[in-house]
């Protein structure tokens, strides 16, 4: 049976799931989900994911939502085909891909994420971006760079020299800020730059990306 | 070589940490870290984690930061060892386990911190806590907490009828929360307060929250 995928592919963290698809080389069924008649918050979707967010992955009977949860479950159901995410025989290797999955969860993600819902999100329900809250958070997302930039300095991706789940995660939200006046952030850093060419010119990412059309005219 | 663990023991990140190395009886060292004085800020210490955190473990020559990294590099290392925190021997129960997992960093963590971080922090460092900010993240944990009542009432635990790192990295924050004046949100929805006495009465925990004394007079 294959997979069935609960999201939109113009969302990131739906385009997260898509890109880990696409590296195994795997067949999927993608349900589009009604985000603005509500169908998320409808009881058949909570039933599904209560908190009421896409994606949501059904694989036979188990039901998964969370998309680092489902990105590190495919890593791991999937382990021996196509690229090794999650460096399964290696544990310090495997240690250091957890180090950099949570760097981007909770240091890189609070940051972008409210910079692209300011920019790109907020105009697409009628509401003003809130430039102060841009402001700071491009100055959060400034310091954390900087760590990368040093880190990438040193190994060619954030866990070594290994393209890992943590580089795939930072994906979806990377791809649509280098669509803000913000880009630079990114392009004055040569190593974050040379990173961000080297993994969204990934097959697998280009074919997600050319669906994350948020904000094009 | 015994693990070596940087952080303090009030800290809810270092609890994290220390509450698995008691539930798997590991032999570790602490090594107190002066935040007052900023040693997290110098080179010394940004050599082990670059975003300038506590806690870092080093184990041998690995050196990782951001906790729940490192409840998860602890979890997998030693899971023949006490409670199995991730059902490594099942991958559907295992995919549950990052499920919720998720559901604490992502959900459940970004309204509980701010909350803690409000009342009980900001004033040792001399801030006047945030009422609007504690405000807005009551109203969304109240959210999360009826999400996660309507989870008890089915499984004892958040992945499953079985104790996992999903419930593990709940307990510092909580053991805070608990302490401030709205601890009745737990209180009152009977399963989360059922499953909150059940989890911080492990003898692991109870250890490691008799340092957790933040703000007590």
């Amino acid at each position: 049976m294959a997979l069935k995928l609960h999201g939109l592919p113009l969302s990131t963290c739906t385009g997260r799931v898509l890109t880990i698809f696409h590296e195994k080389s795997l067949d999927f069924e993608l349900v589009p989900v009604n985000l603005p008649a509500g169908e998320h918050k409808q009881p058949a979707f909570l039933a599904k994911n209560p908190f009421g967010q896409i994606p949501v992955l059904e694989d036979g009977d188990l039901t998964l939502f969370e998309s680092r949860a489902i990105t590190a479950y495919v890593a791991e159901k999937f382990k021996d085909t196509g690229a090794d995410l999650i460096r399964h025989n290696n544990l310090k290797e495997a240690a250091l891909v957890k180090v950099w999955t949570e760097a981007e969860s909770q240091n890189f993600n609070p940051a972008i994420s409210a910079i692209v819902f300011q920019h790109l999100v907020a105009p697409i329900y009628g509401m003003t971006p809130d430039q102060a809250v841009i402001d700071a958070n491009l100055e959060k997302l400034a310091k954390v760079l900087d760590v990368y930039e040093a880190k990438l300095s040193s190994t060619k991706y954030l866990a070594g020299d290994f393209y890992s789940l943590a580089d795939l995660n930072h994906l979806p939200y990377t791809h649509y800020f280098m669509k803000t006046p913000w880009a630079s952030l990114v392009n004055e850093r040569s190593h974050v730059k040379a990173w961000w060419e080297d993994i969204s010119s990934r097959p697998a990412f280009k074919k997600v990306a050319e669906a994350m059309t948020m904000g094009q005219k």
